[in-house]
């Protein structure tokens, strides 16, 4: 199936109305989130890495493929504002993939799951022709489930985003030019695009300070930002001499910083938007807990798009695409981005 | 990884320690479960199929590989007498496929979902160069969640199936020799292996009538009867003369019909084990609800193995493996099965 195709699927499968009442979040945001109880709100998300599309076994070890497959879930219900609480893992396996290889896989997951108490609760093995294919759901807890939603974002909000913004796509640069540098440029930017760290205490605090939108930066800043313009009707306008790119980012090429930063992907971070009072909160709990929270920008009343204020105090639309450096077919609960997944 | 070394792998994989208290059911049965609060159990089970070795597409339609993607998956909720309440679905997609034959294999997990109320809550779809790899997750509740576990046969206990076993090996049987085939026996045959249609009335009736052991039938009767009596720690003793095998399996191959009911697999009917007094119970209510229960042998003190009785009252050693017309490399909620997968 082709890109172009995917926005039409999405919406042909979504379900035009629920049966259960107690979906609070259905497809379209980070992770779904069902109400078990009043009071106990479960959040369910799903997602999926191939061999040679989201990982190459000729950088990345068994444990850093492992780890990135439990990150991005988790990401995801950091991006919900909610703790992570269980893992289970589904993997096809091509004969070529080695036992020793596999459990790796597994002990990678295993170390970041235990960082957060997760544990592993089941899955599934199954033998494939193709290339390995790694399946991750993850479930967790929200105390407050409408309180970082896309659709959050309201006119006068300020922007911020968490740590660094372009260093995963630098890292993937650099890995596809020389996967041997040892430089202590080229290990950062190797670390940050092959062991994302979710942002599950950053997104424990804006969800406990209020009313915020809120997403992972999976696909890439503008991407984000444009999904949560969309989903709230707002305007973004953000300023580039604001944004937060790494000395590394810039050390890697200068000339591409802005594009990873905006159109790279895979960070991780949180991206969202609170009232000035909120973020105000926001920042002084980040800043004792040693938490990079940045603001970058403000969202206005107006059309539901994105704007980058240059340098140059010159004002250009973000579009959503940008370049897509890997090959994903999308996603089911992102549905509003083309590109997107959840 | 060759299927030898499976064993062994999910043992290094499975956790030594749980970090949560609230796992009331781990990796090694059909599915996971969880207390979110003081009777509020949820399930969590996860399968996938790979195209070419679980399904193929020259005889089954993209509905049916829907329908039976999302069906062994609550078969998994059944067998711990649960309720299937959500799904997840994460697709890896080769470009050959297209934008329609996907939106049917949504569709065809919707159809069944909708039987049970069960929504669907996103997932994710990625491109992939090798075959279709289809994972569904499915969550759901559970009352009683210590009325199922596959460790719960006792000497004494009555050994139970629902439904007929074979059908479905008899049915990949003949699609293999001719899936054009229109006679009433095959039609009947195939609809049991493409379309099965997982038990969760039937394992609420038998969750709700007291202490069983239970297990669905996906590797066949004699492996999850292994199951059930390692797990258990009991003898199993079956009778030929008992066993609910249809009359269209017969009619297919009578020579093979037996080989099928036991090692055939595929079937997702649940067999398991109760007391005379709790099976009478389960008996009345299956009865009542128009479900075929099938008393088919008894559980004894002894080694954990299973016999079966033959027609001569010639007592065989059933062992696990038999053949299994799958290949499947294993499975991590099954962990007890080197065939097994949840």
């Amino acid at each position: 199936m082709a890109l172009h195709d995917e926005f039409s699927f999405i919406k042909d499968i979504t379900p035009s109305s629920l049966h259960q009442a107690d979906v609070l979040v259905g497809i379209g945001d980070d992770a779904a989130v069902y109400q078990v109880q009043e009071g106990q709100q479960q959040i369910l998300c799903m997602d999926t890495m191939v061999e040679d599309i989201h990982f190459k076994r000729s950088y990345s070890s068994a444990e850093e493929i492992g780890h990135k497959a439990l990150a991005v879930n988790i990401s995801d219900v950091a991006a919900m504002g909610g703790i992570p609480k269980y893992y289970a893992v589904s993997i096809a396996i091509p004969a070529h993939w080695s036992p020793g290889e596999l459990t790796a896989i597994y002990q990678g997951m295993k170390q970041l799951g235990d960082t957060y108490q997760m544990d592993l609760l089941g899955g599934d093995t199954v033998s494939t022709q193709g290339k390995l294919v790694i399946t991750v759901t993850v479930t967790g807890e929200t105390q407050r489930p409408d309180n970082c939603l896309r659709s959050n974002a309201k006119e006068g909000d300020i922007v911020f985003v968490t740590g660094y913004v372009g260093d995963s796509a630098a890292g993937l640069h650099l890995l596809t030019e020389n996967p041997d540098n040892l430089s202590a440029t080229s290990q950062y930017l190797f670390q940050r695009h092959k062991m994302p760290v979710p942002q599950v205490e950053a997104g424990t605090i804006i969800s406990a300070s209020g009313r915020a939108s809120l997403n992972d930066i999976s696909d890439g800043l503008a991407s984000e930002l444009n999904e949560i313009a969309e989903a709230s009707n707002v305007t973004i306008m953000i300023d580039e001499t604001m944004l937060p790119i790494s000395k590394e980012a810039f050390e890697a090429d200068n000339r591409q910083a802005l594009t990873w930063a905006l159109y790279g992907g895979e960070d991780f971070e949180l991206v969202g938007t609170a009232s000035p009072e909120t973020f105000a909160v926001i920042e002084k709990e980040c800043k004792k807990a040693g938490i990079l929270i940045t603001r970058i920008g403000e969202a206005h009343q107006g059309e539901a798009k994105v704007f980058l204020e240059d340098l140059h105090s010159e004002v250009r639309l973000l579009a959503k695409g940008g370049y897509n450096h890997f090959q994903k077919a999308g996603g089911i609960n992102g549905v509003e981005s083309e590109n997107g997944k959840s």
